[in-house]
């Protein structure tokens, strides 16, 4: 099935230029070095040429052009994927989305945006704020990362518990098939079930089946109100037995985070926000609406909290220690990436049930295998965010990193969980995809994918490769 | 492409005994019979055999089995369909999958249920209840309608709003593909985006892809109260702007469902309700939650309906009189069928903004067609269901109804909307899908069908063919 270039013909930068225009092709080497690699550390490719198109007809005659010659096209939003979904593996062209940024509409009775693939997650939520709306998935790269990106990968955030992924608030888009072809799904509906669910096998699908030009994105109210609360426990255990206890109770708040010991301290060291650095585990708990409610709620969280073990609880009682809260959650990464140099961050799920026992495992496979990992993540989804952290220098140490990666991805499985509950699979989680999918899924995935993309262009070495 | 068998060999009878043993095959005509039609009027096939299997390895040698011969095989769960998606057009085998009718398991934490396919979607509803816990899509037909059928056709319901549809409650499945291979995608898992996402594309697949055999459902909280309140207006169009004064307020209620003044006549001469029959059109509002969340919710729409230009509007004082105004919109179809003697049943959507618009021209329509067309539906959710009534006997009647639903896919189309908004496509709406989704959609979805299944045995003559 290889019928794919693997060389850019000399004359590939003036082809592309009569499409998009000279200024929106590059080809200098120089220039495609921040298109070789993206937010995942230790995957790189090298483009042949970035293309910036302006709108749906170019995209649509970029992708003729390469299907025609066979010529591998990585779509790419702000490159923060933590899966080398946007690293250019096999050359090609990378098709940078970017400037594909409009926000063309915003609908307050319908509550629906129609926007472009390269308007930033931030620029959407601060558009429809003005209108007392809300988009609610709000991944860590909110500022930077692009809505393409977001929907491509079905991107999570801080408030999925409550308000679901990014795949719950697409209702339609404007897709270019690998041979160029337009094709519509959904639009400003809530409910549509003619055809085949395109609009969400194309969310998450990571840029092999299609190239996203337009998407239709559902809008909530904005809530009155939000309030956060913060307990700390003895052991991540302990506050794992509280979330159960909460929801036990009734409650699905709209944030429910965890950091384990190392995590807690990591950030006080980076932000000094007056954690409890001797705490074995932490709950970021919080929720939005109506402000009585959600006082109501909140406080009723606390109280659970304690009933269930907290050493101790704390509600906020202005918005901006409720930002403090959380951004101790947020900055979690960056100060995580201080403790080794660098960091691989990885992203498996189970059942809600079984996070205790899924960190328990890691933490075991860590002390093992002697790498130093630290976790955070999204307690109410049963979603963990390991964190290798490593000196880049030191060859035995990232070794055994990967190694204690390669036993976290198993348990993960081996628990009814997944490799990847977020972030995505890129090149980074294929070679540990068949683990968790079996063969027979591995084969239907690779026929979805020639069923959309025949001469196998798009995103090759990704999702259905 | 079609290698389909077009006749029933001799031994059919016999060899399906084998796999499932000789009490769970049919094949006496008179038998059949009522496997020859689903609940959609004027559609119907002759099926060869039914067979009911007792668990997912008999599914998958049944399957086996056809896809060797290529025999046609029709997944049916309680045979509700509106759109002819259980009627065996083209022979072959219908695979009733009522006898696995197990909840597998009720998880409070994880907040999931494991069911089989022919639980129905009522028996789910209580048995989750005794655990305070809610199972919010409740299509009409939810007594009998097995949460297989609701799955593989994305069925909606009355909470729609608030909740979405079936599709967001589907976690994980196991299915069958046509050669009798097993998959499992998806699982008790909030978050999971390993691979493309099979759990979406198979719901609402129509039977067309695999045999949906487990469903990993999720489910909520059982709300403290849920109230339902009553209002009146001149028109629709009065009604639809006040369902944009609730959403521009801020709120999404449970419930915001539609009576066209004609559907308020026949619906109060069938159940004696009470109901207001000189007005033009009514809605229903209704909300869950806490209970001083939900009485003061429903007060504030009660308030809005009123300030928007109901004539008049009340709210429930009891549980009794919420159930008494839910039973107006249910008991809405069995109200028309009785002036004419049949019905078809329509299940156009548009932007919730456009409602009115699209009520408008379906009563010009019908008007002009001089066919009887009452609308009701999902005012908050764009989502409208006219209702043809005619004397079954008369053909002229007959004609004039389906000359005016054609007219009124065509419009709702036109106003970016759909040709259904949760029935499904099935048989009998396949010859109006290409207008909504254009020919090179229409060529994909063939595309993504012969990648499930190259022979063409799932309920052919539907979705992909």
């Amino acid at each position: 099935m290889s019928t794919l270039a693997t060389d850019a013909a000399p004359s590939l930068g003036a082809d592309l230029g009569r499409i998009v225009g000279a200024p929106n092709v590059e080809t200098r080497p120089a220039a495609l070095v921040p298109y070789r690699t993206d937010a995942t550390f230790g995957f790189s490719g090298i483009p042949w040429a970035v293309v910036r198109p302006g709108d749906t007809e170019e995209v649509s005659r970029v992708l003729r052009f390469a299907n025609d010659r066979g010529i591998p096209v990585v779509p790419r939003g702000a490159g923060t994927s933590l899966a080398a979904g946007a690293v250019p593996t096999h050359g090609g062209i990378v098709l940078a989305l970017t400037r594909m940024n409009r926000i063309a509409s915003i609908n307050p009775i319908d509550l629906t945006a129609v926007v472009q693939p390269g308007v930033t997650t931030q620029d959407l939520a601060r558009a429809v704020a003005e209108h007392r709306l809300y988009y609610p998935p709000d991944p860590g790269s909110q500022r930077v990362s692009t809505l393409g990106g977001n929907v491509a990968t079905n991107a999570g955030g801080l408030h999925g518990l409550k308000y679901g992924n990014t795949a719950g608030y697409v209702l339609g888009v404007e897709a270019v098939l690998a041979d160029g072809q337009v094709i519509r799904a959904g639009g400003q509906l809530l409910k549509d079930v003619a055809g085949f669910d395109l609009v969400r096998l194309l969310t998450g699908s990571e840029g092999a089946l299609a190239v996203l030009t337009e998407l239709t994105l559902a809008l909530r109210p904005a809530p009155a109100t939000r309030t956060t609360g913060l307990a700390y426990f003895a052991d991540l255990k302990a506050a794992s037995n509280a979330v159960r206890g909460v929801v036990a109770a009734g409650i699905l708040p709209a944030t429910l985070e965890f950091l384990d010991a190392k995590c807690i301290r990591a950030v006080e060291d980076y932000a000094q926000l007056g954690l409890d650095t001797d705490a074995g585990a932490m709950l970021l708990f919080g929720d939005d609406g109506s402000a009585a409610e959600v006082e109501r709620t909140v406080a009723e969280i606390a109280d659970l909290m304690r009933e269930f073990g907290a050493t101790s609880a704390q509600v906020a009682t202005a918005a901006a220690e409720s930002e403090a809260l959380l951004s101790a959650r947020r900055c979690a990464l960056p100060a995580l990436s201080r403790l080794g140099g660098a960091t691989m961050l990885e992203d498996v799920g189970v059942p809600r049930s079984l996070l205790p026992e899924l960190v328990r495992r890691i933490d075991e496979i860590a002390d093992e295998s002697g790498a130093t990992v630290a976790t955070f993540g999204h307690a109410g989804d049963g979603n963990a965010h390991p964190v290798g952290c490593f000196d880049p220098g030191d060859h035995e140490q990232r070794s055994r990193v990967a190694a204690a990666f390669d036993d976290i991805f198993a348990a993960a499985v081996e628990l009814g969980g997944t490799i990847t509950g977020e972030h995505g699979v890129g090149a980074a989680k294929l070679p540990y995809l068949e683990a968790q999918l079996g063969s027979a899924q591995m084969a239907l995935l690779a026929r979805i994918k020639q069923a959309f993309d025949p001469v196998g262009i798009l995103n090759p070495g990704k999702l259905g490769s």
